[in-house]
């Protein structure tokens, strides 16, 4: 696009949030971090799928954003650190305990890390503002909230809490619902974020369990409806079905179609401008709704460069009309 | 020593209960248990010095015991695991935590089960049942109670957490008083083990900091001194000087000789058999007081066996008197 080089010259003037779930969120947010000023980028981070295990917090999202802005990412599973080993969980299944979460031994260190840090009283926002420091990051990656906010899910099968359901059944047990906890605030990080947000991007993660439960945060979705600019939102499917994860899965349970088109219609009046991939075979038809296709894949760094130069240029089109 | 054939045999027909602290209460704990049926020995453990860190509870003697029964403790260090690697504290430091209390992989393992079994509502007795009997281990290993019990170490430079005394300034500020927290209470099991208990041993730990918070558990003193038989203790001070860790430092501290005849006085009434080693220079002299030198070093795995059976032959021939 051949406004892109405006934005590469970290004149930039905008202020972008994302919000972001895990692998989708953070690829998106890394192709940002690669093309503009770390100063203007926020990201906030779904903390619905955060539980406890092993005695500690566990904060997949956040992580998966932290570990890939910071290049140290698993780019073969989408968790967890490059490089990684897996001493202490094996003494762990020898010792009788579960073994269905695989935490590595490095990213062990961060969960002991944080929970040093919230044992001694300091807050979500905090330990993960020194993670971001320890890694070298200088754009501001915030949870969603302090408050614990557990995502569960109503399955056929009952009532699950969200790693069971994700990573012990693999998303298998058909969703009837997703419950998301009443009374969870925003911080006043996240709230200063949003006042002074020119665009809010919500990244190609999950609609329903790591988007929902950022948009059900207080007051956040009444401050995304009265941006003064754009809110923009990029599809998590390609091609009828979902890059990776329980998307597609989610958007038949709900009855919605299986396409970008689906999830423009799940987002409905909040977003201004759409953008799906090019290779959906429908058109997302939402009135008063601008639709663009990209080609959304993000193969490797170079193309999450190259997908977030397209959809900000696409956004600071739409802007300058 | 000849009786020593008759505990071998299996058929010993006493109850014993060793309470111990870590390095040196688990060497004659493995001795007793290589010579003694299983099902008459339990190890009654110091919980003092447990902390938590980085978000988790640890329990370093408890943890002493149960490896060096186990036959998997480092026999270098005196603490944590043999063939130990280190990857996920360094990592811990790289990110900025605390590196002082090195924990190991595999011991680290051991932090995360119990820690598990802690968040589901166990008690610690239960977390350590559950841990031995991953080890293999049949005798029963109680730590003094369920209540926290922290030991304060009061120094010319402040009240200090054990832990930060012990490991963090190596026992070197001088200390005025050791405070043992009270209301502090013993366990069903631990009331079983010492209501049926025949012969209670004191094992050569260090008695301010290992021993005195075991006896300060409610009513474990008291049943102690009520003991039909024999309580028996093994000096941990040899040649006048402790075998390992600040032993004689607070004898001196607390103006005792630092010999095993100030051990013997600082335990006082609460004997009737004291055994001490045959390189110290002074006979303990406490009226009714038995006393026997033995050779108490314990250099490897055969020689604890070799100390356990002395002592359980030396206490046998007292009580057949």
């Amino acid at each position: 696009m051949s406004s892109g080089s405006h934005i590469r010259n970290h004149n930039f003037q905008k202020n972008i949030v994302v919000l972001a779930g895990g692998v989708g969120g953070a690829k998106l947010a890394d192709g940002l971090a690669q093309i503009m000023p770390a100063e203007r980028l926020t990201i906030i981070v779904n903390t619905g799928d955060d539980f406890d295990h092993l005695g500690l917090r566990i904060c997949p999202d956040l992580d998966t954003v932290v570990y890939t802005l910071a290049g140290v990412a698993n780019p073969e599973t989408g968790w967890g650190r490059a490089d990684e080993s897996w001493r202490v969980i094996e003494e762990v299944i020898r010792l009788g305990g579960p073994g269905w979460f695989r935490l590595g031994d490095l990213d062990l260190a961060t969960h002991l890390v944080r929970g040093q840090l919230l044992a001694q009283g300091a807050t979500l926002t905090e330990a993960i503002q020194h993670l971001c420091r320890q890694f070298g990051l200088t754009m501001n990656i915030w949870p969603m909230s302090d408050d614990p906010a557990p995502t569960m899910i109503e399955t056929d099968g009952g009532l699950l809490d969200f790693q069971t359901w994700f990573v012990e059944q693999r998303w298998q047990p058909a969703v009837r619902d997703v419950h998301l906890p009443e009374d969870v605030r925003a911080t006043p990080q996240v709230l200063t974020a949003l006042e002074q947000a020119d665009v809010v991007l919500l990244a190609p993660s999950n609609p329903f369990v790591s988007l929902a439960p950022i948009l059900n945060v207080y007051p956040i979705r009444a401050m995304i409806a009265d941006l003064p600019e754009l809110v923009v939102a990029v599809s998590p499917i390609v091609g009828d079905r979902a890059v990776k994860g329980p998307a597609g899965r989610l958007l038949a349970d709900f009855g919605l179609p299986v396409s970008g088109a689906g999830v423009a219609e799940y987002y409905g009046d909040l977003l201004d401008l759409f953008i799906y991939d090019q290779r959906d075979q429908t058109k997302p038809a939402v009135p008063e709704l601008a639709v663009r296709a990209l080609d959304t894949l993000m193969r490797d760094r170079a193309d999450r460069a190259r997908l977030a130069e397209e959809v900000l240029a696409t956004t600071m089109e739409l802007i300058a009309r």
